[in-house]
């Protein structure tokens, strides 16, 4: 063991705000356009340059996300902002081929009682459509790149187990099909430090730096401790949600990904530069209060401010 | 940087139950003696050998915890169980040796301002005192452990920085005083994991396994990935309070220390042993609720529950 164990971490990290997408989607609330906007003109003009701003699916099935394509063409023209979206299906890659978006973010469950259950299709049937996106991207000459998400990747509330070989598998198996990079998330909150640290270093060794993101969930209150362990695997770039929002269907009351100004104020503090300015982020914070009145808001540190000891970094693109 | 980075972490650790001292003086409530006393067995009967019951201070001063001294009268009685209790001047050493307890935490506040505020007295004079109470010990031929407990390590509300050297130099002197051992506390949850480890790794480069606990508050957000940070570096005591009540006097609604049953949690999930029962613990928790009605009470695992994928290691006496 190193004598400083903390001392390899990465210098600066991304901190990517899926809040607009993953936060909205499990809140019973549809929050107006014009809010949004605000919402990512405020991350934005706070250091944000990594925004998921929504998903391309039935508007009938997630109304709040409803206005993905107008969030997309509104970012798009926010200079150095990467503008991401979601999408489970051709259709919804069609629709974010055409919005002009810079990624999208195609989710694979590799637990096959939770991918039956929300995609509707297997595991290796999402694999051969992101083959069939990757010839639809090519064919477009779109520079936009595929992320494959595996999620579920720690376990699952429908099957309970799932098996690291396998997880690993599906991640190499959306390489090969054409992803241009891929994130392990856990969904559910399920992971844990130890279990992150074997999970991505393994990831790391077999895709490198194409393994780009963590998503993980603060179910249990391990989301920034299961951060700490994957930072200390090389990965640099992380989901986050504005405070907290998204909770867990399985949990009601339950936070939902780690919150932004938490991870932030937790990498800012390490000297692990996000290019985000923490006030700007706090009063944006704050002004999610106002607009999701009723709605569990989670995470720490707007509560109790930030220490006279914090120092926040020159802003440093991540 | 190893393989996995995680790999060499203690494979058993303790929680020390601090809450019916460091959480219950925070409170405005007084909990009645038979709901600690119910409190004590139920953690002893989950598992927990190591409870902090209270503090010999003036009554007037800390009324919630004038029944100290009953509590550990009872406590003594449960086999294996390390009953401890916070002592902040002479007078609070005798009464700790005459009461039969096993262990008594003298506070030094690192920070000079935070010391003269708290405990009205220097840094330096706290450390005489601790000579004097090891004299004491001595001649009362008592068996009963002295431990220093350096707050404030990671910086103060009042005066901000407090240099790592202070800190250090201080515990290095508690040592030499007569202290058994020694722990260091983020009092004011000002601690990072990259400071934890900094800070941890030089303190047990001087003071080995002498440097004996962690004591974190999860005011921002950070404590269980301080905790990481702290195992990373051979640490393997804890102190946390059951729901994480306790609160910080700078900072109204925020938690206390972190929270008994996320730690037990991560800990157990990561394959460390703390002979603690999460079942058990969590139906405390619950229990915690009906006794502290209107009191905030903090944690992620209670209300999410268990993952499916939980298993609890076989009790190992930590």
């Amino acid at each position: 063991m190193p004598a400083f164990p903390l001392s390899n971490l990465p210098r600066v990290a991304t901190v990517r705000e899926v809040g607009l997408r993953d936060g909205l989607q499990s809140l019973p609330v549809v929050l107006p356009t014009q809010t949004k906007l605000a919402w990512i003109d405020a991350a934005y003009a706070a250091g944000q340059r990594e925004i998921e701003v929504g998903s391309f699916v039935p508007a009938a099935l997630l109304p709040q996300l409803a206005d993905t394509g107008d969030l997309v063409a509104h970012a798009r023209r926010l200079p150095g902002l990467s503008v991401s979206v979601l999408v489970p299906n051709m259709k919804g890659a069609e629709r974010a081929l055409a919005s002009g978006a810079d990624l999208m973010l195609v989710p694979l469950s590799a637990s096959h009682a939770h991918s039956l259950a929300n995609l509707r299709k297997t595991p290796q049937e999402v694999v051969a459509m992101v083959g069939q996106m990757r010839a639809a991207r090519d064919a477009a000459g779109s520079a936009m790149l595929i992320e494959g998400g595996v999620g579920t990747a720690f376990g699952c509330t429908l099957q309970g187990e799932v098996r690291p070989d396998e997880v690993l598998r599906l991640m190499q198996a959306l390489l090969d099909a054409g992803a241009d990079r891929v994130s392990l998330a856990d969904t559910v909150g399920y992971a844990d430090p130890a279990s992150v640290s074997r999970l991505f270093g393994e990831a790391r060794r077999i895709a490198g730096d194409r393994l780009c993101c963590a998503h993980f969930h603060d179910t249990r209150g391990l989301g920034l401790a299961n951060v700490l362990a994957a930072l200390e695997t090389g990965v640099s770039r992380f989901d986050a949600c504005l405070a907290g929002i998204g909770g867990c269907p399985h949990a009601p009351g339950a936070s939902g990904n780690v919150s932004t100004e938490d991870l932030v104020f937790m990498l800012e503090s390490m000297g692990i530069g996000t290019g985000i300015d923490m006030a700007s982020l706090l009063a944006l914070r704050e002004e999610a209060g106002r607009w999701l009145p009723g709605q569990p808001l989670h995470g720490s540190v707007w509560r109790a401010g930030l220490p006279k000891t914090f120092h926040a970094r020159p802003a440093v693109p991540a």
